[in-house]
């Protein structure tokens, strides 16, 4: 297991609940999502500008298991911590955490790689930046 | 490998789309549970009636597998079957495929348990209206 | 009022409702969106192209009035008028209509500029295409 | 024009952009909702409880002016001022102001209104606690 080394504090949105009462699951990967994507500001990489500079970081597997469920109010907390494998991917392990009793709510792994104009590439620079 | 039985015939919306102008990774999610509760209502079971009388179908864990990105306009089928796993577990097996082609662009497998007034059970009425 | 030429067939999708257990306000506006850009793909004008050309379609007031919520299940269709106002303006006149018995759920007025690399243009094209 | 008197602060997250790489004109409402909830609980009244009550806020009118958009990575600001209008409606003002330079990219007035079990009503207990 990696260690978390970075962190970011959200509160649930009612708009985000469904009929149930309770965070509807594809808005996990919304979370997970911009939790990566300050991640990799703080480590100095855009996401849009990659974008726009040819460069996509795409999520081409996610492992997500939902141990409770997020509910109204909730404040909580998405860590990631990152391994590289192989020579393409990127591994993010993410946890969402429920601040008030810091109940474990989602264990994720996601797997990402990196195109370039369309094809897979090894991005050495990417890499050095995450220090993977 | 379980066989399909059931599909949900979709087209992209732009709303959908995210700056990579591909469909961003939670809204296959959405894709994915649409066509099981078009599935579980082809079968006599509605989602939002089963929540009003006290049974919750509830996502355990969710593994898929991004193969290519679905684009504006994009015309799309979410296929579906399914099996039992242990006493409480039920796996669907979906796949997404570009009706353009017929490529293969998301391969999933979705676990759910029931849940009544909070607590896991086997929901057998349920198993038996799903042949599972 | 000017007269629907245009209508796109929709069902209410479960993660669409919010914990009132009614389409949650800012989904209408997909509908909305999603309704426009096929009417225009109807024209011979596709959003996503026009974008990548430099012409960027934008919303710069929107008019909706709620009378009665859509429900998880519910079929609608949205109906799709306009007209142009100005030199620079065009304006949807668009209505939400509940298939099971007819009932106006939504009432809109969208009001949309044509924008071509960041300044408001009188797009002629456009307006020719649509007949305005 | 009515004073603002709560505010709540927020940051584009990237799946919020659409194809075009700004802001989707639905996601807005997102923001104003999420604001209006967060204003109605420092007044000490509580959406998801009130609906659990039998009390249903339901916006029956949306009037959005877009003026700029947010894009990816803006911090931005949601005020929000209210009156009441007649017996039973009650308005928000509303306006979003990016922080880096404090452009106002949104106005909005949301008209409100209260169901109890289905039918609208004067909720003389919620105007106390709002003041209005």
């Amino acid at each position: 297991m990696v260690d978390f080394i970075f962190e970011e504090h959200f509160k649930v949105r009612d708009y985000e609940l469904d009929l149930q009462g309770i965070v509807n699951n594809s808005v996990y990967q919304n979370y997970l999502e911009h939790t990566r994507h300050e991640f990799l500001n703080a480590k100095g990489l855009n996401f849009r500008e990659l974008h726009e500079t040819g460069y996509d970081a795409v999520v081409i597997r996610a492992e997500i298991d939902y141990k409770k469920p997020l509910r109204s109010g909730d404040a909580f907390v998405v860590k990631i911590g990152m391994e590289r494998e192989g020579r393409l991917k990127m591994v993010f392990h993410q946890q969402i955490v429920r601040t008030a009793d810091q109940q474990i709510m989602v264990n994720a792994k996601i797997f990402a790689a990196c195109i370039f104009n369309g094809r897979p590439i090894e991005p050495l620079f990417i890499f050095e930046k995450l220090g993977i």
